[in-house]
This record gives structure tokens, sequence and C-alpha cells, in this order.
């Protein structure tokens, strides 16, 4: 039973003993769509973690390829496509583009951690 | 049929005419692994158009019944929980708490548009 209302902050609790019925049919709803939002990043989080143990798999062929991290044919290639995806999805194009950003700057930050380290530099990819 | 090759970049094309029998190996391997990268980036553009239409509903259920954007309890159960997916997953936790970032600093970016355009406020919802 918690209910705590302040301007700052509302702690919206499906357990909580509100009064209004409007306003309790609201918390109702907000606690179905937060078993949504919260299956939805268990997905993404699954996929993510797969997209990162593909990624370091590129970057150690590249590095021992002797490939140059950059492929800027792809990345051109990967924004485009991001941008088509997001459209078909109903997706803000600048939250796709900005998820991409997300993903390339933390290869590139732990590409750079792994030089840094002494190890190859080339085993993370930073535009797979 | 595209090869080229500096020390700045590397544009692998699996049509390229890579002599090296070993170097035309990863190569094939790497378009086999970025077709993986692809589709895991299908999927989580989609994943992200649903996230933000179940945030909006939220923020719409949240400003109707005069609740504040920021529910902190909500907060801290999310960190827990992306703590724990992302260990289950075998994904960097760090990664993890970067991409709950992103989507909260997100919402809260077109919250604030919406409130500079003079529209409600509470319509777009900080930590749904």
């Amino acid at each position: 039973m918690t209910k705590q209302h302040t301007s700052d902050e509302t702690v919206i609790d499906a357990e909580g003993d509100w009064q209004d019925p409007k306003v309790a049919d609201a918390v109702a709803k907000i606690a179905q769509l937060r078993q949504s939002i919260d299956n939805i990043d268990m997905a993404i989080v699954a996929m993510l973690a797969e997209r990162f143990k593909c990624t370091a798999q590129v970057g150690v062929l590249k590095a021992k390829a002797g490939f140059a991290p950059a492929d800027y044919k792809r990345e051109e290639f990967q924004l485009e496509r991001f941008r088509r995806i997001a459209a078909a999805a109903g997706l803000d194009p600048q939250i796709a583009e900005m998820y991409r950003d997300f993903v390339v700057t933390e290869a590139k930050k732990r590409h750079k951690r792994i030089a840094d380290a002494g190890d190859d530099p080339g085993v993370l990819d930073v535009f797979a």
C-alpha cells in the first residue's frame, strides 16, 4: 500500500489505495503499459547482447585480415537502411539514428579501452 | 567489384576480388555477421517503435491523472532489473545502462519539445 505524491514525483503503484475511480483506472492502465515496456526492454537487452557478440567477431576478423576499423561505405548503407526501417516501423528516424550512434560510439569506446590496455586495437570493430 | 583499402578505411565488399584465400574467407565471414547485425538492428528498431508508443500512452495517462512525470521508485526498479537481465543475456551492464539512459533522455527531450510548442508538457512521459 504505497501512495506518494509530491510536485516533483508521483510513485505509481497498482497496490496503492487511489480513491478516485478515474485515477485508479489510469494507475491500472499504466501498470499494464509498464509490463509491456519491461518486456520490450528485455527483448532489446537480449538483442544488444547478440549484436555486441557479432561486432566483437567482426573486429577479430578485421584485425586478422589487416583491415582498418572504418568502412564508410558500410556506414552509409546503415544510415540509409535505418531511416527506411524506422519509417516502416513508425519510429521517429531521429531515435533510430541516436540508437545507431549509441552502438557505434560504444563500440569505439571499447575499441579504445582494448588499445589502451596494450592489446590488439583491431580486436573490437567500429563500423560492423 | 569494389576493393578499396587505405590506412583509414577498408571497404569490405563480398563482391570484391580478394586475392588471398584467407582474406577472402574473412570477407565472407564478415558479410555473414553483418547480415545478422542488420537483422538484430531491424528487430531493435521495431521494439523501439513499440516502446515509444507505450511511453507516449503512459505520458497521456499521467497528464490526465495529474501525476508528475518522475517516479523514482519505478526508476530504481528499472535500474536493478537492467543489471540483472544484462548479466543473464551476457551483455556488459554498462551498455544496458547506456541504453536505459538513452531511452529516458530521448523521452525527456521529446517532453520538452512538446512543452516548448505550447502543448501539454505531460503528454510525453519521462520515467515510464
